[in-house]
């Protein structure tokens, strides 16, 4: 494989649209997120099937970027550092759509839950999903920037996450006990809490996936903690 | 590129290979499903921490998928039918993970769940799963066969799986008013019920896979029905 001058550039140019769609996926996703927070707290139905309608684009997107990194691989046939950065960008699209499709699932829950003045846990999600939502973003920043220390730092936050949610499944647990005409609801909102603490594993995915694109070994396993003790 | 007899055979190979680590790593699912739901029933905590450990293995096959995929995207630069597939069997490793990855979930549920023998919908819950892992079978199959009305045939048995899942969701909040003392416990099962739901929509996913890989054309998009509706 020549590597000249031409080729290179070319590269960097495959590289950047790369990013540059997976930005758009990633600017998409985290305010899909925020948006269906922001239904369930209003109970806007009309918003909530916005949500769902809009997650047909993270969709498209990530088939385009799939398409695009086939494509540098068949036709550039990168080696090393810029290969594993093709296959980075394919994966962490794969798990962007995902984070879209958590986003997707809140929405497609808001109908069903209709006393929510009554849910005292209710407003407690928000600061979790902020959480969440803000790992998503600094984790896509640090692809970006291709900086492993800052991915570094993106997992070391799914902790909070984790807590947050062990937390709230005992508030939410507690609440059904004391009052069981709210049970239904109360376990969607068991099923919200539970998505947005998969965003946060999905976003410590991403910064993994950007700790071995630049630097080419693994960071070390980490135990997720997601699952409640109580 | 050119394309002799000599490019052909070495692709085939390629192919077969990746089908051989894709079949193994579906094995393994299945297993794991079936026999977190076996440690579930009998509350076998030592089985269940096996299922949870065993789930690196099938990680293990997804990487040597990704990168043998991308070794003969690469290589070979693979056209049309044939890209289409390297390009499916390197997603349907990554949905397998998933599925392992339910079952692991599922295992590390089990401790959680003590007073079993109370809980009267634990015992509708194998036949949930015995669906599920039979579309993921199928699913597997159809791949092996390349044979895209098997996987036309999985996809329209998600609904049976959705259906299930919509009448045990019922059923556990009943149980959750009715015996408000297991709540904490039931919500471990909601959560089950749930990842066997996704299970049989990840099996969607490969079908569909599958039908693209062999025809070039999507499936026509399905309503999930995933979320229940009370």
């Amino acid at each position: 494989m020549p590597l000249n001058d031409h080729t290179v550039k070319a590269f960097d140019e495959d590289i950047g649209q790369l990013r540059g769609l997976i930005a758009q996926m990633g600017g998409l996703a985290e305010h899909a997120i925020a948006a269906a927070m922001e239904a369930l707290r209003r109970h806007d139905l009309e918003s909530a099937r916005e949500i769902v309608a809009g997650d047909k684009r993270i969709d498209a997107l990530q088939i385009e970027v799939e398409q695009l990194a086939v494509r540098i691989i068949a036709l550039r046939a990168p080696l090393a550092d810029d290969l594993r950065e093709v296959v980075a960008a394919l994966k962490i699209a794969g798990v962007v759509e995902r984070i879209g499709d958590y986003a997707k699932n809140i929405a497609k829950r808001v109908p069903m839950i209709e006393s929510h003045g009554e849910i005292e846990p209710l407003s407690v999600l928000p600061a979790m999903s902020a959480l969440a939502v803000q790992m998503v973003h600094d984790a896509l920043d640090a692809f970006a920037a291709r900086d492993a220390t800052a991915a570094v730092e993106v997992c070391d936050r799914d902790r909070q996450v984790d807590d947050f949610y062990n937390s709230l499944f005992r508030v939410l647990v507690t609440h059904m006990m004391e009052n069981p005409k709210t049970i239904g609801q109360v376990a969607q909102l068991l099923f919200i809490a539970k998505n947005l603490e998969r965003v946060g594993d999905h976003a410590t995915n991403i910064a993994e996936m950007i700790y071995f694109a630049a630097t080419g070994t693994h960071m070390a396993e980490r135990d997720r903690g997601d699952i409640p003790t109580s």
